[in-house]
């Protein structure tokens, strides 16, 4: 029976049943995690071939060079081979870095500040840049933009992706807008694939600032959860190029979430343009990134069919952890009309939606009960959801059995905010 | 005999000899490298055991972290453990980086930029902003200061570093002056190591801007030549925390030229006040370096004994090239009292002056004879030496057969250069 069908007599019955429920949790001692998206011990075993990946090799690439050297500031022929098909970009149009896409896009937004892009004004010579945020989005991307004072503006996120209505009519006539964040692929938090519609519509933006460009972090490409039901994605460096807007988007991405994290390798991809002028500042701030890391990756995978074989694996470990959380959502929650939650084909996380005003407190009430959630918030720039309803799920990191209960006391969570709520809203 | 005591006559009788000498040597089709501070083939043969050095590990470290996850942004602790021995602090004194100290000083600065450093104004937002360069140097510093607009003094090494005098006089007036770029110890290019009365008049600066820094680059801080004639230095941060200035310096260091180039790790060493505000970045700009390299470092020496046992075979292979190109020197120039050089008791480099205004000349009649030397004026900010005498001699990279050959070119292109001076000038 759906709560907002309930008289208050039994609104008050079931906050009884579910309160000492919620105590009898409390007792257990719990102390579990879904906070962050953090591959599990089992995935990581996958890639423990990694470690040997590069035994008796003389660590000589293809093109006759000593990987152990200095030298080639933008990778390995093979590594731009085995990343640009997974970012789906020719191998001219990326640079390979070092071992996190999330450095690339800090040093990105850095160099933004100091050097302007492609020759525009430094933005730290502007009084004012901001940058569009869909939302929910990635607490990471908000807290780069936040650390260099940069305003950030939410736009809703719907089934398609980012409200491009909003987005065409803020780009188009503020020239303060330098940016927007986009995980386009199986969403961080939503699980969300942008549809055709919502690419072509990015690619064909007119902004007024010559330097806005898109950060699209292309973070999950390849991590479907299932065989037989994938989102597929337009390519959007493409799509700019066809729509005269060759220069507006930088690519990112990374095996993070496909060998090991903390010792993957990263990519941007983006046209020449800009391309060269990343390379006048990547050629001043090193003389080159892992490139017996690059190999390693590349021996160990043979190819991308390889990778995509491995990232099978992946899913095998995680699908039954998604269909745990989704199957406690659907058995414990649904009933009661007080949540919605994605049901994503990828990527790591689960979105959910509580009561309007109720995540802080299911969160707060999850933590002492010994589970600990992203913070109620964290998918907000600046840490404020307005409505305080959402809550990302990050699944992977725990075992299944520490999930199930971890997903007991989540659900028992929601139903008692979602309970204090409405018998606070009713008691008037 | 020396040039300058020769008459007219005999100097043109030598260099009709040396020219012919010259053209014969263009006539060899050489192609020799002594431009940049490479390691050679035998040298990275000395590491190849890090390919292995983690096979049949779980990759978890000595503290139960699982180094194949995210986490841990500072590094693991038996990697501070290993790199604040090579660069003699504590371990709660050091925070472990990527690939490239290079790059820990490109961010160093780029933060300095846009955030300051502990507190102070945002460079960007200042009119001016100075480096002290000490000169000749190491190109790269040079290019990160330029890169960002900064303005460069030159300050002269003496045999004992920077001038101090100047030194003192320059920053206790000037409070745009923000740093100095040092190689304290077998430095880049003389290979002079600063003296104990130099370091303590470092760490007793008494800078017009409190954010004024000492970049501490010590590349070569475990890179000697001999056993039995090593330099030491004093310990700035020490003396810096004994001066009553804890904060006043950065000091890095990696293992590019102990492991591979590339594919090492690298620290940064500082007061604490200074990590925490560095920490405040580092946690937007990245979830953790590589980890399994860091493991990989450690499990490969053992401790710093280890390494220090490691640094002297690399003394074993490198040594006889530094003594090829400085017998060739003896042999071939002093006599003739035109050029200087530096005996260093390790590093990577040799310093040569040829008579003022021939560097250029010397390394251009190099190029056309197949020998590539670092450019002239390389060693000095914007690339300009304003003697036009230093060049750079880099002598680990190619083989001892080469170098001899290469040798043979140099000395024989510094006569020429010094000739066709001598003669302009007597031509009166």
């Amino acid at each position: 029976m759906k709560y907002s069908e309930m008289t208050r007599e039994q609104l008050i019955a079931e906050y009884e049943a579910v309160k000492e429920k919620y105590e009898e949790l409390q007792g257990m001692g719990l102390k579990l995690d879904m906070s962050r998206g953090k591959p599990n011990k089992e995935q990581l075993d996958l890639s423990m071939g990694m470690v040997d990946a590069l035994s008796g090799s003389d660590l000589v690439g293809e093109e006759g060079i000593d990987c152990r050297n200095y030298g080639v500031l933008d990778g390995i022929i093979e590594a731009k081979r085995l990343l640009s098909a997974m970012i789906e970009c020719p191998v001219d149009q990326i640079i390979i870095y070092g071992n996190s896409s999330l450095n690339v896009m800090y040093d990105t937004v850095a160099r933004s500040m100091t050097h302007g892009v492609m020759g525009s004004t430094p933005w730290a010579k502007l009084d004012k840049v901001k940058f569009l945020c869909p939302v929910p989005g990635y607490d990471r991307h908000f807290a780069i933009t936040e650390f260099f004072g940069i305003e950030m503006i939410n736009v809703p996120m719907t089934a398609e992706g980012p409200d491009m209505d909003m987005v065409e009519e803020l780009v188009s006539k503020d020239e303060s807008i330098k940016g927007i964040w986009c995980v386009p692929k199986y969403s961080n938090p939503s699980g969300i694939t942008y549809s055709d519609e919502t690419v072509r519509r990015f690619a064909a933006l007119k902004p007024a600032a010559k330097d806005f460009r898109i950060y699209w972090d292309n973070a999950y490409c390849i991590h479907h959860l299932y065989e037989d039901r994938q989102d597929h994605i337009l390519e959007i460096l493409h799509e700019c190029e066809k729509a005269g807007n060759p220069d507006m988007v930088f690519k990112f991405c990374s095996t993070s979430k496909v060998t090991f994290p903390g010792s993957g390798i990263a990519a941007i991809a983006a046209s020449k343009a800009n391309l060269d002028f990343i390379k006048k500042q990547l050629t001043i701030q090193t003389i080159g990134h892992d490139k017996i890391n690059q190999l390693r990756h590349v021996k160990f995978f043979g190819d991308f069919d390889g990778m995509l074989e491995h990232m099978k694996k992946h899913a095998a470990v995680i699908r039954p952890k998604f269909e745990t959380v989704l199957d406690a959502l659907d058995t414990e929650l649904a009933p009661l009309g007080i949540a919605e939650w994605t049901r994503p084909n990828g990527g790591y996380f689960i979105s959910l939606d509580t009561p309007k005003g109720c995540a802080k407190r299911v969160v707060s009430l999850c933590k002492d009960a010994g589970v600990v959630m992203t913070g109620a918030g964290a998918t907000y720039p600046y840490g404020i959801d307005p409505n305080d309803s959402n809550i990302r799920i990050a699944p992977t990191f725990p075992s299944t059995e520490e999930l199930k209960q971890a997903c007991v006391v989540l659900t028992t969570c929601v139903k008692l905010a979602g309970l204090e709520k409405l018998l606070a809203e009713t008691n008037v």
